[in-house]
């Protein structure tokens, strides 16, 4: 595996790799692999001849007080996860590589799918570091995790939008044995926090198992997810939804493909998942 | 010459001849077609292996109450136009194919160099318009005309900034045989206004003169172009300013390389000019 730093070196392979015809899947992570990211570059790795993966905590998506400082960091041990994994190319550029003194260019994609559920500006945060990231590594295909559904359906839309030639493939949640969505984050988790996360996951499983037993009343399955994660004493719902699969519009009565979409906070650490569930 | 009007054909189309190994040239425009966008064709057939132009009146650069619906069109003329020029493909798509309902993906380049000069929201939209041209036809070298000498900043300093895989070429100003510029809005001008327009040349010849004997105050450069545009009856001054060449920053003493950019109306219609000036 090749490790590269600088935004003009990587990009120069990139563009030696696609005119020797070869294909490229870039897996764009903040690093502190975990299961989830191994099974996005799996997946890369079946479906390209090149695999790139990013690691780069991007500081233009964190907000003011929110934990762009102490977001985990241990590039060593994901440099080894990411050689083991068959990886051709790992890009870990600075901060200053990426946005240099004087920054002023950014991408937005605007609308309910953005203004929902997520602090403004994060999103503008993301869909700029992604279109460098694809314009550096000039992937054919890119791979996102389903657990930031959100995230995915906002990066699908700027793609179809401003006509990026690729195509992004969405890779499903992976969970630890006992159900919790694998996350950078759960490290963060003390023992009693770490156990009552399991709300989460329980919550979207007793909301699905009730739709599917004939409820279609969004207010009452709300109140479900509420009422289950209000069982956890610390967890604190930032929010607890069921919105369109594809373009996050509010539902009344569920009927199609929704999206039940969870973010609760243990103490500072703010945990996401969720889960879609088709009806006819 | 082939004539595309899908996003998806041109792409498919481009990305076919990327593999093939061909560079691509892209000279993108509103059509209307003069000698100054021959002049960006001929650039491109003359480094490219394949040229490439877009004709595409941007409803999203234009303001309220600006001359979308009046812009001059006439694609028939283009097209033959292009095709004597040598272009192996025209891109035209309509509003639509380019701008889907429910579209909300921008692409943006903050700070004074899009603030300054120009209407709030309008250089987004040609970002927007441009990136999505890049993404659609993957030039390797893009041409802009240096007559709108702003444009070409902030797409140079977004591609750098967002890493778009590609290089600008800024092609000089083409003038009619008594010195305007040439622009697809100088259809508007009645012979009166067309005989005034004149004073924009002039104004910056003069203070190019001024410059050069000397002068280095940006406060009396200014007023030398007031007055000489002034002596026009019907000219309406919009801006006339001296910029750093490089950043748009304003200036006070003239040193290194200043942008003297004007622009005027006569009537409704609306005209830029330019030149750079470089002193020791």
């Amino acid at each position: 595996m090749q490790t590269f730093n600088t935004i003009n070196d990587i990009q120069n392979w990139c563009r030696d790799q696609k005119r020797q015809g070869k294909s490229i899947g870039l897996v764009p992570t903040m690093g502190y692999l975990h299961a989830g990211h191994l099974a996005l570059a799996a997946e890369a790795r079946s479906r390209c001849d090149i695999v790139v993966v990013s690691i780069f905590v991007n500081p233009i998506q964190f907000g003011v007080g929110e934990d762009f400082e102490d977001y985990p960091r241990d590039l060593r041990r994901d440099s080894n996860l990411l050689e083991q994994a068959g990886v051709d190319a790992l890009f870990a550029p600075s901060v200053r590589e990426m946005y240099p003194v004087g920054y002023g260019s950014y991408v937005e994609v605007t609308g309910e799918i953005t203004e929902k559920l997520s602090r403004p500006g994060h999103f503008r945060g993301v869909t700029t570091v992604v279109s460098k990231l694809f314009n550096i590594c000039l992937p054919d295909l890119a791979f996102f995790g389903q657990k930031d559904a959100q995230q995915a359906m906002v990066i699908e839309k700027m793609v179809k939008e401003l006509n990026f030639p690729l195509q992004i493939i969405r890779v499903p949640i992976i969970r630890e044995a006992d159900g919790l969505a694998m996350s950078s984050r759960n490290v963060y988790l003390n023992p009693d926090q770490r156990s009552q996360a399991l709300v989460l996951n329980q919550s979207l499983q007793k909301a699905r198992e009730a739709i599917m037993a004939g409820e279609r009343d969004t207010d009452r399955v709300r109140n479900l997810l509420q009422a289950t994660i209000g069982t956890s004493p610390e967890a604190n719902v930032d929010y607890a939804e069921i919105y369109d699969a594809t373009t996050l519009a509010d539902v009344k009565e569920i009927d199609g493909s929704v999206l039940i979409a969870l973010a609760v906070r243990f103490g500072t650490t703010r945990l996401i998942d969720n889960l879609i569930v088709e009806v006819q």
